[in-house]
């Protein structure tokens, strides 16, 4: 049984996500890369930056990363895909032999185009069935709140997939084991293009009908991409591809919607960016990998292409938006 | 080619499809139960009462049905699910011979448990090719406005599909032919009970990621019964499926959402039904037929049949909704 985890990273999905842990009663290290987050989590039991309003349960917080990883049984990577390579090059000497690796990070590297578990597997040098991923349709805000909700464990191993499934069940958070990584990785990935689409289809002043479309055609060209690399068509049926794409494209809290949203009224990547503070929503970099990964596999992914010529050609969304549309087809799968 | 097409209900999706016939070029006639909705329709170019804010395009229109079926190369269905057998029954000696009939009622004939196209082609005395089905993300309002949309066209009869393909393309609205019936018509009957149970949850109090898991699942269940009916699985993951669901459940302009809402809140169906204008919502109806079709084929479709509970056996929606969370299952698919 795992008892001791270390989560790594306190944004709204790792702090979260330690909450889950701590409520399903495991013993739980947060470390948060600034020591005033991990000061404020210790003793005020809140990290209202990325949280606000909720109240955490008791958890340890550091901002030293030996003192976080010290005796852990599992750790889990909260931190962002693209930087995630870098983060856990600087951790690697600090991990416990024969961990469990929990990957919460959804993207496609750009350059290597790996996925979030091969990076770790490279990285931390362990084998496949050491690495499993969380994901399914997990807003961290409504986690954090006690809502109900399902995700999907994955691991290679399926033995590896139950004991995380097991340390991290509770009252509010019901997980289900898979062992689609490929499969869970690429839906989580991909629903951010398709959010930051489904932002921009919506800044465009139009309605649910577009939203399900791109939904539905999006989830296809995931699908196609997912099973040209091995993964499982059934997946994204499921809540690692449906489920998280559903959540992330309805609700009002997601990055990347509001993010394409922007872009859909005009706004240019950069003005997009000033006005979220800095920040770039995850599909505007996984949109030019997933690409890339799209295009060495010969697959279509018109949605996806659609986004990257936006975000980084500088392309008008009413013409893609357009392009998208006049897409000729007589069958629904043709 | 289908030149003058016949749309017999004038609701909202029956008034909106005819403006897609008459956009698309055709020459359409549109049957009014009420004179003065024909009235309106003809002279001032409105329906006020359904698509409120809309222009009509040149369309003639009658609560006539043997004026209004004259000459007709194909005619539209537009009618409630459970009252299109009285209806057709009226029409029937007036239909044309060999005409084509297209369905836009989405539900499952409470009594005999048949599909819409399954109803006409037994009252209207045709076969199985005979009859075309319209399905898709297709909120009325949004299409009457213009809104891009696409669409599916389903026929067992592949050359019928793409007639009334060919009929309906205009500028705004693309229509994909396919030739699951079974597959199209399930998809739009159970995404009503599913849209219910989803504003059920919003009425709750709960978001975004219940939302998505009650997709997600809901179009699992819708599946499940689809394939054992003779669908094909990919039906459920394209626009009649997918598609029309999640627009379905993701609009505040849907009834069956709306409705659910407000017995989440606590409202009696008895109170919900006296709010909408003495109105219930077709997912109301559906899920007691669509849960007894289940029944008899041995399929498990736990969300249908806990909106059932809650609409026809005064079961409280908490109680239905802890429930559907207290299953106990531990791979995704198992």
């Amino acid at each position: 049984m795992i008892e001791r985890i270390t989560v790594l990273g306190a944004g709204s999905w790792g702090t979260a996500f330690a909450k889950v842990l701590a409520d399903a009663g495991r013993e739980v290290t947060l470390w948060a890369r600034r020591e005033e987050v991990a000061e404020e989590i210790r003793t005020a039991r809140t990290n209202e930056s990325y949280l606000p309003g909720v109240t955490l349960p008791t958890l340890d917080a550091t901002a030293d990363p030996a003192r976080a990883l010290d005796g852990a049984q599992a750790v889990v990577l909260a931190v962002p895909s693209q930087s995630l390579r870098a983060n856990l090059t600087a951790w690697r000497d600090l991990l416990p032999a024969g961990v469990t690796l929990v990957s919460l990070a959804k993207g496609v590297e750009l350059g290597t185009l790996k996925r979030m578990s091969e990076v770790i597997t490279e990285i931390a040098g362990v084998p496949d069935g050491q690495v499993a991923v969380v994901s399914g349709p997990n807003l961290a805000r409504e986690i954090a709140q006690g809502q109900p909700a399902a995700a999907v464990v994955a691991c290679a191993d399926h033995e590896r997939a139950v004991a995380v499934q097991r340390a991290s069940f509770n009252s509010y958070f019901r997980p289900y084991t898979n062992t689609d990584v490929v499969g869970c990785e690429l839906g989580g990935a991909c629903k951010n293009v398709i959010a930051l689409s489904c932002g921009m289809a919506a800044g465009l002043g139009l309605g649910a009908n577009t939203m399900a479309t791109l939904i539905t055609r999006g989830l296809a060209e995931t699908a196609r991409l997912g099973v040209k690399l091995g993964a499982d068509p059934l997946t994204f049926a499921g809540l690692a591809g449906l489920g998280d794409l559903v959540a992330t494209c309805s609700s009002p809290l997601s990055r990347n919607r509001t993010f394409g949203e922007r872009l859909g009224r005009g706004e240019t990547l950069k003005q997009a960016q000033e006005a979220t503070g800095g920040q770039v929503a995850e599909g505007v970099k996984s949109c030019s990998s997933i690409r890339a990964l799209a295009d060495l596999h010969g697959v279509d992914m018109p949605i996806t292409d659609a986004m990257h010529r936006v975000c980084h050609e500088d392309v008008d969304p009413r013409k893609v938006g357009a392009e998208l549309l006049g897409r000729s087809q007589k069958h629904e799968w043709s």
